[in-house]
């Protein structure tokens, strides 16, 4: 650790100007939340293995931000030579830069992993003290990095029509339209999701998102897309030709952004149009548009400022709305299937807690009876449980992998919210502690999510309570009916006032919008109640999960989370003619009615969990063979009387 | 209405230099929400009597911009000239002027009645055509106003400490440690409010807000009032000058920020000190304070930009928080003797309701037995009921007037929200229609405003529905426990939700602070579905309003509001070590219960009402007389068995 700290700090001498402390972001150059090996550089330097984070490493300290999901683990992770800062309790990295770091210091950063709406706002906060960010030719961390992972060479492949819903000539065709509205001659696109979903491709070049490394430029007149060439067969030229995108490699985007910033990138065109009449209409318009919060800073760069047009995606929208038919049946399709194998996978792992640890099981509230020795080989971890839970989702059609790092966490390892068990350091089931599992898969027709929490012997009061809060909280806000214009802010507090009442509370969000066979993770609306957050309003056809929990540090964590598409409202009167909006639940796996303390629930509250419970049972039934179902059939009977 | 326009734009064309439109803000020199009546221009010049509202003359329009509460209320009251801009619903009027006036247009305004960001916010938008905001020398309206009224010579009283509960000497000293902290040499105080808090005086030059119209600046050694002399009596001068605060003409105020701004005011000041020993202190410190909503971009014109700290004044939060058991006791108190006003006004107009129109009555749900003909003398009004519910406040120990004009409002004029009877063309009270009255007063130890709708006959199951909704959106909100750091626009969902279950919502904000024997409505804070509306976190001692409510244009209007203090709640747990809140509400008069759906509400919802019932009942009986008791007994017996 100490010699690629000073390896870095050599560099940033030798680096001119010299700096006086460099950034490292968790980001790759598509500012991508979850990223490939080689641009994990972040975790690389500081040896925290979270998702998101963000390193500063200054001449003599070295200093990480994380947000509340991640507080613990990079306390286990980080070495004494880091020092954790804590989004939302200590300053952010640009206050701290401008209050800590001397006069006229210069700062450095790679500009291809950081986006223009960082960057801004960070030289906004140097300014007091005549501070600078300087945009470092070369990265730096790659410098030191001697085993930096090679760039792998994965094969593109066509997203067929029968599972994407919508062609890329009418996504184009809707692009543009977009591009004329807002006087745009052409846009860059950096979000690895966007490119994949524009030009329905798919890949595999960052671990659980089916993504390509790639960036895309569309003008009214022409399309293209930067790509190493190696990866794209044949027939995905094909299907790229056929729809008039220019395949071009993936680093000349730099230099072509230089020449759309001049107007001159359509000569550069080789493809033949089938159709001219666009070019009538595009003299007018002159901006170039780039969402400041996805494009990297090294392109904006390129740009002339005055004829930026600074503005969220339009893909952003069109990609997060599941309005196809096609893609909102293949989403719904896929979270049976998804349900199916956690209901295996609960089936399965009770008969092992019984056999292997003489637990009480699911259904029964019983201390275990604790069997003295138990073979190492029937041994069940968290890790070997989840290969078992992978394998029930792999024998699903249509499924393609995970789509994130399983959490797979028993007793105080379920507090840390984004646990990741390793093989060779993570702990045992036990059937007195809570078992926390939060999962999903990428099948071809959609990308599931969801969290459950179980115990196997005789939880707490305690914990049944904490359990039956996150319950209502979950509950209240799926249950949710709002007027359009109510955005997921708004909406957070649902979730948090049953457990507020008991004084509890956790440190995340509540729900994120779901990709269709794309990030699990999907903008623009969030549900959170940062009032900083996002504040996009929630319209009909978004999907959002709805996920609460409670987290005891060194004891327990529940988390309970479903997958919601947002959808009209059939409401008895429509006060103001905006139109309600409500959810429907899309996932479908029991909750453990043991860990439910009835007393807390009011009579809607078991209603509403009756009727969901005999859905699953129904809609799941398919899909499972006969002991799976009479499991289920009893995991699902009407509680409450 | 014609002329005064046609008037007013000739001032507009003579004006150097010529004006393409004329901006008549509501407020007052002091950014008053209530303003006396000389001062109530944006009225005269529009015919619109709303509380809120900014009118925009052009050389062809006229278009006055107002808020949902006064939708109904403007349309009625404008002329054809006129033309309504629907906050929320149509651009903002700075927005508007951008879009719709000429490229290098001037707008005056003057810069006495409008605050400096708003005036701020203006010039930014208008920067885009180069449109100017122009300062008037003179109040244009004021110009053509022919009939003004005078300015009344009101005395000023001491508010004494046993109702203050707190010395002025000891709120200087408080506030001369806020300014050392900010680096500031002095402040200026414009809000009325501010002022009679900080000096311990009170008024009468606003009808309903017990404030003296007068301006204040504090400096580290010094503090002045800025008062028309003649209003000052003997006494209250000997206050003053025991608090070695200078008393200056109230338009002094001009030349005296011009002298602070060059840190020449104290060579002026004539008072003796007591003590010179602030004075070693504040050499550092150069800034002079003014707060940016409140304080007229009039005075920040002769203040030197650089030296400006442009932050919300010290005193708004101070004020907002009644610690001081003095303060906080004299407020529950009063709720209680108001309480007490509202019973007997219930009791007597459920008397009269039978005696005049043969209603069923406040218990019963039958259908009326109609009295053909009916005594003139008889026949209640909106007007002549309210005038009893004043009888019965004005008998109460230290009434000092009301604090809001009384919205007593029968059938479809309960759906204008802020509803204003005229005694010459009022509604008469009908046994079939839901009545809602909203009212409060002044007395020395406390303000208070409570909304109850009520109906002596027999409620549709509609309104029954839509009261109960209201009723469980009151109750929700008042439940409630959140951390430290919520604002209220998190909150303001929960009073909403029960309604939204419907499609039903209303278009206003759901609570406001209110003052210790001043203005009925206070910041800070605020519950708002607004995003952009105050953003400030309640916090224990705070007051606030609970008034949610529905509407039904042509039909009727649903209310009910109690003022709620903010406490430290007593949870089991407190996660993340920020403390809990909850509230208390401090407002006691009963639900009509026969307006209420007991199928629609929850066992713990029952169980607050039947508790808050119960404490009404013991809490008021003091108060009220052996048939007043019986009623109210029977008005709070516990409901759903």
């Amino acid at each position: 650790m100490e010699d690629k700290l000073s390896a870095l700090r050599s560099l940033m001498v030798s680096h001119c100007p010299p700096l006086d402390a460099i950034v490292v972001p968790s980001e790759d150059y598509h500012q991508s939340e979850y990223v490939s090996a080689r641009d994990k550089r972040r975790e690389f330097i500081s040896g925290f293995t979270g998702s998101a984070g963000l390193a500063l490493i200054t001449k003599n300290e070295a200093l990480l931000w994380t947000d509340g999901r991640y507080f613990l683990q990079a306390e286990q992770e980080l070495s004494a030579q880091w020092k954790l800062m804590r989004i939302g309790e200590d300053p952010a990295v640009d206050i701290w830069i401008a209050d800590n770091l001397p006069k006229e210091a210069f700062i450095g950063v790679d500009p291809w992993c950081i986006s223009i709406d960082t960057a801004q706002r960070w030289e906004r906060a140097f300014t007091e003290k005549q501070q600078k960010l300087v945009q470092t030719t070369k990265n730096l961390v790659d410098e030191v990095w001697i085993n930096r992972p090679q760039e792998e060479i994965n094969a593109v492949s066509v997203h067929p029509l029968k599972f994407a819903g919508r062609s890329v000539a009418d996504k184009l065709k809707d692009l543009r339209k977009k591009l004329l509205q807002e006087q745009a001659r052409g846009i860059i696109f950096t979000a690895l999701d966007e490119v994949a979903w524009l030009y329905n491709i798919r890949g595999s070049d960052v671990a659980y998102c089916p993504v390509v490394h790639a960036f895309a430029i569309v003008t009214t007149n022409t399309a293209f897309i930067y790509v190493d060439k190696r990866k794209v067969s044949v027939e995905v030229q094909a299907h790229l030709v056929e729809h008039e995108i220019e395949i071009r490699e993936y680093t000349a985007v730099s230099s072509d952004v230089t020449l759309l910033a001049t107007d001159e990138l359509d000569t550069i065109s080789t493809v033949k149009r089938a159709n001219g009449a666009h070019q009538a209409e595009e003299n007018s318009n002159s901006l170039i548009w780039a969402d400041p919060g996805s494009c990297c800073y090294a392109l904006y760069a390129k740009l002339i400022p005055d004829s930026v047009l600074l503005q969220q995606s339009p893909l952003a929208l069109a990609k997060a709305l599941k309005v196809n038919p096609v893609e909102l049946d293949g989403l719904k399709k896929a979270h049976i299937r998804d349900g199916a194998a956690v209901v295996q996978y609960l089936v399965w792992l009770d008969k092992k807690m019984q056999e292997v640890y003489g637990a009480s099981g699911y259904f029964l509230e019983k201390d275990s009876v604790k069997k003295e020795k138990h073979l190492q080989s029937l041994k069940l971890t968290e890790v070997t449980v989840s290969d078992q839970l992978e394998s029930f989702r792999a024998s699903k059609e249509h499924f393609r992998g995970l789509s994130f790092p399983t959490i797979s966490s028993v007793g105080p390892n379920a507090a840390i919210i984004h646990y990741s068990p390793k093989a060779e350091a993570c702990a045992e089931l036990d059937p007195d502690k809570i078992y926390l599992f939060d999962s999903g898969a990428q099948y071809l027709d959609g990308t599931t999510d969801i969290t459950r929490t179980v115990h196997f012997g005789k939880p707490s009061t305690h914990e049944k309570a904490c359990y039956t809060a996150v319950l209502k909280g979950h509950i209240a806000l799926g249950n949710a009916r709002f007027p359009n214009g109510t955005s997921g802010h708004a909406l957070d507090i649902l979730a948090r006032i049953p457990l507020w009442k008991d004084g509890l509370d956790y440190r995340h969000g509540t729900g994120h919008g779901i990709g269709s066979y794309l990030n699990v993770h999907e903008g623009p609306h969030l549900i959170s109640f940062r009032p900083q957050a996002r504040n996009v309003p929630l319209q009909s056809f978004m999907t959002v999960t709805d996920e609460p929990g409670y987290y005891e540090d060194g004891e327990f964590g529940i988390r309970l989370e479903n997958v919601l598409i947002v959808k009209d409202a059939d409401t008895k009167f429509n006060f103001g003619d905006k139109g309600y909006l409500s959810f429907e639940h899309i996932t479908w796996a029991p909750y453990q009615t043991k860990l439910i303390d009835l007393n807390l629930l009011s009579a809607d509250e078991i209603n509403w969990l009756n009727s969901y419970h005999s859905t699953c049972r129904n809609i799941l039934a398919p899909y499972l063979d006969e002991v799976e179902n009479a499991w289920l059939k009893k995991a699902t009977e009407p509680v409450g009387a």
